[in-house]
């Protein structure tokens, strides 16, 4: 077997954020969920960019966000997604490729057009989004380079890629090239309501030995394991994945590996202005320290310091400079 | 003659900017003019794209970031511009709608596309924009609605909008139009490289009486006056406008108006992060003033507070509250 010449290759939702401030009010009276995630359609997402304010349309997706903490971190990346041909398919393919990272998924022509998430964020810098898929929904398994996957130290999917159809077959297959090709596969769970459509799925794959990285936070790891208390979770998981990330917002977040536990506060920062990508960022620090080989402690620690850095801005990309933040770490 | 039923109407060029942090190197490796605006076509706007780093997408336009200034400060405003049949152009048209300003300029079907600038923005804040014109430089005179103009104490040009032969054939017609209604023009010179090519006729303009209220910053006052010192420049034109105003970046601002002189510092602010918008944002709050028929020193004031407000941040659309800003004043 080759060594990997990459450090990370994702599959997740090319979406480019649409952002804009709201009061709490427009959130009520928009019947949106608070710090939830709502799959929207045409229509819908039509009359919410009718209520929404001034905004501002910054590059996102799940893992797109986590690959972008990563190679500003240094490491090296590759990303697969479905952006259509589109204005906000260059967008996203621009800013990808401009952090430094591989991105060779030929855009989709015609409609639908490329994914746009719709995100108020409340005084407090909850967000509350509604995803319009669009094309990010069409990723093709064909569009897979397996030779890339196999390369990979890691492989890492997005939980909410999980829900369609066409990108779920794709994510299959590429655990399969990773796993022949001994790297590890990384998994976040995303949100609940992936869990509450495809748990059964992720609880197979985990029982199957399939995944070797799991990220949670707290409610999804409730959501998957069904135990509403978080130690007896972590417990419930523990001895079935290696490595287990489970965040818990301003509680910081715990960490199993290889029968080894460790916990990180949260990084305190002035002020939350918008909680977009904290998840992501997360999982960019923890992963950077993981395949660099670090400590458990420092793997959170990292994690911690990226998390904090993208939530002090609007957007859930990083902005400062990674590499300097984590390098006392 | 009916009373004006809209504070400021304003013709400008329908740009989303694209902006992204650089460093100093890369201003000079691409042979680009710090500070300055730059007009660009497809290939150098393809070019310009590619060597920057990942971006996000703010509405702008001079004039359009002006009118967001006065209708945040609670005036009524309305803005005529060009945007194509596509993704950027209902960016566009939904950021200046949701600002509260009327917009019916219907888009253009077809190429080129929305106009778009990107903008390099240095470490200590100063912004160089190179500007793909598209569709904006294709509003056509038919486009103006004259009732409209007519109903607007103030009539509001951008100087960039002069340069293509449309838009400015336009902006003649709502000159007259304002003037038969009997409101204000106000004109804002925009840059040096306008006055360079159409000189002639602003300063036809200006000695025919036509403009009420000039905008100008240092540099574009030695250009059309042709006097390198600032006093003499200022002594060159007073007679000529009823209203002008000169900004000197952080030097502050001089405006003289009926015979009366005053002067404004610059706001402090604990970081320059963007200089993008200064000058609309110091129009927006000094016409503010000027429409509610506030003093002299007062109408600078807020001014200088818009300004201030603007480049706290990235963007030329301001996010704080203004009207809570200059409440004070």
């Amino acid at each position: 077997m080759s060594a990997p010449t990459t450090d990370v290759i994702a599959i997740g939702n090319a979406i480019v954020d649409v952002m804009a401030p709201c009061d709490d009010a427009l959130i009520d009276s928009l019947g949106m969920t608070r710090g939830g995630m709502t799959l929207i359609d045409t229509t819908q997402a039509h009359a919410l960019y009718e209520a929404m304010g001034p905004a501002r349309e910054i590059s996102g997706g799940s893992a797109a966000n986590t690959l972008a903490g990563l190679a500003a971190l240094g490491a090296s990346c590759a990303f697969i997604g479905q952006v259509a041909d589109d204005q906000l398919g260059e967008v996203f393919a621009h800013d990808i490729r401009a952090g430094g990272i591989s991105f060779a998924t030929p855009a989709r022509a015609g409609d639908p057009p490329t994914a746009r998430c719709l995100i108020f964020v409340t005084p407090d810098g909850q967000r509350t989004m509604n995803t319009y898929l669009g094309a990010s929904q069409f990723l093709p398994p064909v569009a897979l380079d397996e030779a890339a996957i196999a390369a990979a130290s890691v492989l890492y999917l997005e939980g909410y890629l999980w829900d369609p159809e066409e990108p779920r077959a794709a994510m299959r297959r590429a655990i399969a090239a990773s796993r022949n090709a001994g790297r590890q596969v990384a998994f976040t769970l995303s949100d609940a309501f992936v869990i509450a459509r495809h748990g059964d799925d992720f609880r197979a794959l985990i029982d199957a030995g399939e995944i070797d990285i799991l990220f949670a936070n707290h409610v999804e790891l409730a959501a998957l394991t069904g135990c509403d208390d978080f130690h007896q979770g972590i417990a419930a998981l523990k001895d079935k994945v290696p490595c287990l990330i489970v965040t818990r917002g301003e509680h910081g977040a715990v960490a199993v590996r290889g029968g080894e536990t460790a916990e990180v506060s949260a990084e305190p920062i002035a002020k939350v202005v918008d909680t977009t990508g904290a998840g992501d960022l997360f999982a960019a620090g923890f992963l950077f320290g993981h395949v660099r080989g670090r400590g458990l402690a420092d793997c959170l620690r990292m994690g911690a310091v990226c998390a904090a850095e993208v939530i002090s801005h609007y957007g859930a990309r990083p902005e400062a400079d990674l590499k300097a933040l984590v390098a006392a770490i």
